[in-house]
């Protein structure tokens, strides 16, 4: 009896001690899927000795947000706290940390944590890392398989290992976008070895589109812009490109067939696959990084790829953390950032903005105050 | 009156002239889809100015030949005579003919015409002109919309610019099928940019599999061999492959995730296309050349390119006609050949080894002796 009072006693202390290390956090959940917001408090895990803790200042609205909080890709668990495009400052760090301090400005991505010792991991490739954990909707198996909550709340603990130094001199208020939408369109764009004088065809023309376009246009290609709106024609061409099509007009297609080097597809939505691999030339690549809902994916038939033979199609799941450093770098070196509206840190506010995302009238990122949280 | 009868004999003079050059040939056609072969008696136009005329000595019998027969792919004209994998003679040539002489041994392989002005004209990519002709079972748009018949037949006519030249000193009776399971195969490893020491696969080890493995293999590959039967396996090694895997034994299959620069697949029948993107490493290739029916043709959904992001897939459809003359002198070259059992030219057993090719029975391929025509 003494013995088991003793053993209670210890859980007890380990639980009190534990509870006390853990970090309470406010945010916005959708408790079913759909796109509703509701306030909702929750905790974190404390701080490890390889950890850091940022007070995120910005949150990035992400279509594969909508596309998660509504379940349209895979099981979700709710209540479910969307955001991995994240930027704050770093509040504490653990007693191993060497490449924060209190202070720095810090961001996190889609990636919290992998395995480290995969050949994936090994080649700084982490997104495709089996064991990969995703910032949000993910198991953490490295500890004790809690699920992680995003970046639509007030503060987030990291590894040091997965959390990226944000530039001296970044525009914080946009900076957090390209934790997502750069990095996906950066590593293609990139991994096809894009060139001054190539011609590029960027398809979708919406947060990551954008972001595509202000790349490709940086490294001297001829960029054709390709979306289903009258609306953002101008847009496209102040950013750079040198064309602009409406796909819904049939004649503005006309001619473009073998055109392209490149075309970096970010369309979120079902579409003809063939039409853009059409338009390669030969040798000419077609990369793949919007994916629609599941029930309504698209898909190229074997007999497609014989008929636009010489045209090479490959997918790209968002970068390495090594390259999206790369990338952070490289877009503040260059004054590349996401075009944002900044709305304010509230339940009603986010749904709304949901609303406008799947309907195509965001210019062209919404990002989340969080300080503005109550 | 009088000058209607002037005109009546211009058009029977005219058409006398006609019928006089045309060339009478034998061959074996299938009258409705399916593999019951016919002789089968019919005449080709003239040999015009630029053409020439070849006796066929041999014609391999290739996996698209039955796809063809039955109908799996479009729709076919029939009587249909199947052919191009084509080695002969020259028997007669145009006036305006420098490219060959009676007495030289030429080939004809998929391709007899094309538009010589698009794009891929242009670049010798003549097997993707819109415009271009099939040996058989296309409308010839060069010649008065006549559909072309292949070479399960004594003699064809052919443009100097579609035919071949068959290097001194090759082995007639296996270089036929040179002319299509040869450069299907040899133009996308060369376009993959397979070299010494890459890890190659080849999947579907049956007439394209087995030229694909020795082109690899000559190239310094290390060459794994994908079927679905035991009774290949010392036949991959002995080619030159470092392994050989049996698909339908899982076991065989494990560890092999990530371990491949290049796939290649020659499988004419439905599979499982994801599979093998998932043994390319990182920046690896899958290249299409075997095209199952199209009722049961496989397909990549969007997501399956993300899910293994980074790994290229592309088709590949025989080869222009520079290139083929590349693959055949390569191939003579180095002595590399098909394996081949030659039959007579004869309905029955033409209709049999149809049969022995759709169960897997043949290695590797059935080359007809058209010498034996009666």
């Amino acid at each position: 009896m003494k013995k088991a009072l003793i053993m209670l006693g210890c859980v007890l202390g380990l639980h009190t001690f534990s509870f006390a290390q853990e970090i309470p956090v406010k945010g916005f959940a959708v408790m079913e899927p759909g796109f509703e917001f509701q306030p909702y408090e929750f905790t974190r895990h404390a701080v490890g000795n390889d950890e850091i803790q940022i007070e995120i200042m910005y949150c990035g609205i992400c279509h594969s947000d909508l596309h998660e909080a509504r379940q349209d890709w895979m099981e979700e668990h709710y209540p479910l706290v969307p955001g991995h495009e994240i930027a704050g400052r770093v509040v504490k760090v653990g007693k191993n940390v060497t490449k924060f301090e209190v202070g720095d400005f810090a961001g996190v991505g889609c990636i919290v944590n992998s395995c480290h010792t995969c050949d994936e991991c090994n080649h700084n490739r982490e997104q495709y890392c089996p064991k990969m954990v995703s910032t949000y909707n993910s198991v953490d198996y490295y500890h004790d398989g809690e699920i992680t909550q995003g970046g639509y709340s007030n503060t987030i603990v990291v590894s040091q290992d997965y959390a990226l130094r944000i530039p001296d001199g970044a525009d914080m208020k946009r900076v957090a976008p390209l934790l997502c939408a750069g990095i996906t369109t950066y590593s293609p764009i990139r991994f096809a070895g894009v060139k001054s004088g190539d011609r590029v065809g960027i398809a979708g023309f919406g947060g990551l589109g954008h972001m595509a376009v202000q790349y490709a246009v940086a490294l001297g290609a001829k960029v054709t812009v390709f979306d289903i709106t009258e609306e953002k024609r101008d847009d496209a061409l102040r950013m750079g490109a040198v064309r602009y099509v409406n796909v819904n007009r049939p004649e503005e297609l006309e001619g473009l067939n073998g055109m392209f080097d490149f075309i970096l597809s970010t369309i979120p939505a079902p579409y003809d696959m063939s039409m853009y691999l059409r338009m390669l030339d030969f040798g000419g690549q077609f990369g793949i990084v919007g994916v629609p809902a599941f029930k309504e994916i698209p898909n190229l038939t074997l007999d497609q790829f014989i008929w636009n033979g010489g045209r090479k199609v490959f997918g790209s799941m968002i970068g390495g953390i090594r390259e999206t450093q790369e990338m952070l770098d490289y877009s503040v070196a260059h004054g590349i950032y996401p075009e944002v509206e900044i709305i304010k840190a509230d339940a009603a506010i986010i749904g709304e903005a949901y609303q406008n995302v799947l309907d195509g009238k965001v210019k062209f990122r919404y990002v989340i105050d969080m300080s503005t949280i109550k």
